[in-house]
C-alpha cells in the first residue's frame, strides 16, 4: 500500500504538533507510513514545543517515503512559512491551503492511499480564495463528486453517528429533509461502512426528528411523513435500517450496542452524543468518496497551540482508520 | 424531616418492583425513611419477582411510618389492585391515577417532605381521566403554579440539564423560543439550585439553538436576536448565565466542569447528552415548585416488568436527591 498524505493544518492551530506527535508515536500506535505535504520548517518548530526533535526528510515523490519512514518524517515540497502558534496571519492561511491541495492532489491520482486533513479555519482560508465550505466539500469537488454526496461521518470508539444535513440553521431543517435525501445518503453510509469499515451487512439506525419520535404524530409529522417511508425504502433494498427512533433513547449503551451507524436529522442530535461519549478521539470521516479521506474531529484550537496541551488522540486515530480503509478497499480491488 | 412520598406508577410496569428493591436497599444507600401511596398488595407481589420477601406495614397515617420504616415499608391507604406485569390495563391505571393523588396531596399539604413518582403511561391514565399531558404538570397544577413555571431537570451524575421548550415539534422550536422564556427559566433554575441543590452562586450555561451556535449567524440568527439578549438580562440581574455555547461542545468532560447546569433550546438537546453519559441513574426533577419533586428518569417498561431486570440506580437516586432537597429546604426555613 502507498504511504498515506496529511495536510499540515493551519501552522497556527495545533495540526503541525499532532502531526509530529502522531510521527514520534509510529511504533508505538502502529500507524501506516504517511509523508506531509510541505511545511517541514513549521513541523519540526511545532515539534519542538512537544518536546520532540523531530528529523525531517524533504522528499520530492512520495515513493521516496518508504525509504525515510522509519528514521524521519517524509515532507513533500518546499511550501514552508513561520510557526506562529495561536497567532494565525495570512501567510499561514496560503500554507495551509497549498498544503490542502498538494494532498489533495496525491490523493485523487491515487499515489496516496489515503488523505488526513488536519485542522484549518475556514474564514481565514476563505481570505486566501478558499472558496469552499470547509474540506470536506473542497476534497469531493477535487474527486468530481456533488458535495451532497460526500457523507460526512463522526466515528469514535463507542459511536459512529452521521448527520444528514449538516450546517443549517435548525429552522430549515424540518424543510430540508426529504425521504430522498434520506434514502441516498443512507445508501451511500451503508455501502461505505461495507467496502471501507469492513461491515457484512451494516446496522443502520435512523433517528427521529421531534421529541420521543413524534410520540406517533403528536408533536411533528415528519417520522410518519419523511423518515419512516425512507427506512421502508431501504428495508426493501436490503440495506439493515430500523427507525425513527427517539434520539435521546438511541445513545445509551444498550441502544448502541444493536446498531452500527447512527443516521441523524441534524448537525447538533449526531454531533452533541458523539462529543459527549468520544470527545478525545472523534475521526471525521468522509463516504462516498472515490479516496479515502479521514480528519480529527476538532478544530485549529489557537488558545492551546504551541503549549503542548493539545491531545493527539484523534489525530492518531485518524490516522489509523484512514490506513485500515485503504487497506480494506485494496483488498476489495484484488 | 417528615416521610417522603412515592406514588405507585402503573402497577403493569417497573414502578412497584424498583420501589420495593429501594426499600430493601434502604441501609445500604442510606436512604430517608418514605411511604408509599397504596398498592399493599402490588407492591409485595412485585418485589417477589426479584426475589424479595417484603414486610408491608398498613399506615392510615403518614405519621406513623416512622414506627415502622426500619422493619417494613409503610403503605398509606387502601387502593390496591392486581399486579399484572407487562399487561396494563384500565383497573392498573386507575390505581396508578389514585396513588398520584394522594401523594401529591400530601406533598401540598407538607405532611411529606417530598414527593417521589414512579413512571406512569400517560396514554393509559388519560382513559381513566387524567387530564394533563404528564405528571410534571398535574404535580404543578396541584400546586397552584402554571406549567411553564414548572422546569424540569434532568439530573446525573455528570450533567444537570434543562430543556426550555419540551414536548414540542422540533418544527416549532424556534417560534416558541423567546428572550422572555429563557430568562423566566433561567431565574426559576438559578433559584432552585441555589435553594434546594445548595449552590451558592449557580453557573448556568445556555447553549446555541444551531450548529456552531449559528457560527456567527451564518446559520440561523436566534443565537443573537433570542439567546444572547436573555443572557445579557441574566447576568446584569448577577445570574452567572454564559452562552450561547455551541451545543456539541458543551458536553465533553472539560465543558461540563465549567457549568452547575446546561439549559438547552429543545428537548433532546438536553435529553441526548444526558441519557447517553447517565442513562441508569438520571433524575427527573421539577424546579419551581413549593414541594420537592423527583422521579426516576424513565419510562414504564411493560416489556421488562416482572422480570427482575429493571435497573433501581435511577428510583434510589430520585429518592435521595429528594430527601438532600427537602433536608436544604427545611434548613433554609430555619
Amino acid at each position: 500500500m502507498s504511504p498515506l498524505v496529511l495536510s499540515l493544518g493551519d501552522p497556527a492551530g495545533v495540526g503541525p504538533e499532532l502531526v509530529a506527535e502522531a510521527w514520534a508515536r509510529r511504533e508505538a500506535e502502529s500507524l501506516p507510513p504517511f509523508v506531509v505535504a510541505g511545511g517541514a520548517g513549521v513541523l519540526r518548530a511545532a515539534a519542538r514545543s512537544r518536546g520532540i526533535d523531530l528529523p525531517v526528510a524533504a522528499i520530492s515523490d512520495i515513493r521516496e517515503a518508504a525509504a525515510f519512514w522509519h528514521r524521519a518524517l517524509p515532507v513533500l515540497g518546499d511550501a514552508d512559512g513561520e510557526w506562529t502558534p495561536g497567532a494565525p496571519c495570512r501567510e499561514g492561511a496560503a500554507l495551509a491551503l497549498a498544503s490542502l491541495e498538494a494532498a489533495t492532489r496525491l490523493a485523487v491520482t491515487h499515489d496516496a492511499a489515503a488523505i488526513v486533513t488536519a485542522p484549518i479555519a475556514k474564514a481565514r482560508l476563505a481570505e486566501v480564495g478558499f472558496d469552499h465550505p470547509g474540506q470536506t466539500e473542497y476534497v469531493a469537488a477535487a474527486c468530481g463528486i456533488a458535495a451532497q454526496d460526500a457523507v460526512m461521518m463522526l466515528a469514535g470508539p463507542r459511536l459512529r453517528a452521521m448527520p444528514l444535513t449538516v450546517h443549517v440553521a435548525l429552522a430549515d431543517v424540518p424543510r430540508l429533509l426529504t425521504t430522498e435525501l434520506i434514502v441516498r445518503r443512507a445508501r451511500i453510509a451503508a455501502a461505505a461502512l461495507e467496502r471501507d469499515f469492513g461491515l457484512s451487512q451494516p446496522r443502520l439506525a435512523l433517528a427521529g426528528l421531534n421529541p420521543h419520535a413524534g410520540e406517533d404524530g403528536r408533536f411533528g409529522s415528519e417520522e410518519a411523513q419523511t423518515i419512516a417511508p425512507a427506512v421502508a425504502i431501504l428495508r426493501d433494498e436490503g440495506i439493515d435500517a430500523t427507525g425513527p427512533h427517539p434520539a435521546d433513547a438511541m445513545f445509551t449503551p444498550r441502544a448502541r450496542a444493536r446498531y452500527d451507524a447512527a443516521l441523524c436529522m441534524y448537525h447538533d442530535q449526531a454531533l452533541i452524543p458523539l462529543k459527549a461519549l468520544d470527545f478525545d478521539e472523534g475521526v471525521n470521516v468522509t463516504l462516498g468518496l472515490p479516496v479515502v479521506r479521514t480528519s480529527p474531529d476538532h478544530g485549529t484550537a489557537f488558545d492551546i497551540a504551541g503549549q503542548n496541551l493539545a491531545d493527539p488522540g484523534a489525530t492518531i486515530t485518524a490516522i489509523r482508520m484512514a490506513g485500515e480503509c485503504a487497506a480494506r478497499r485494496a483488498r476489495h480491488r484484488l
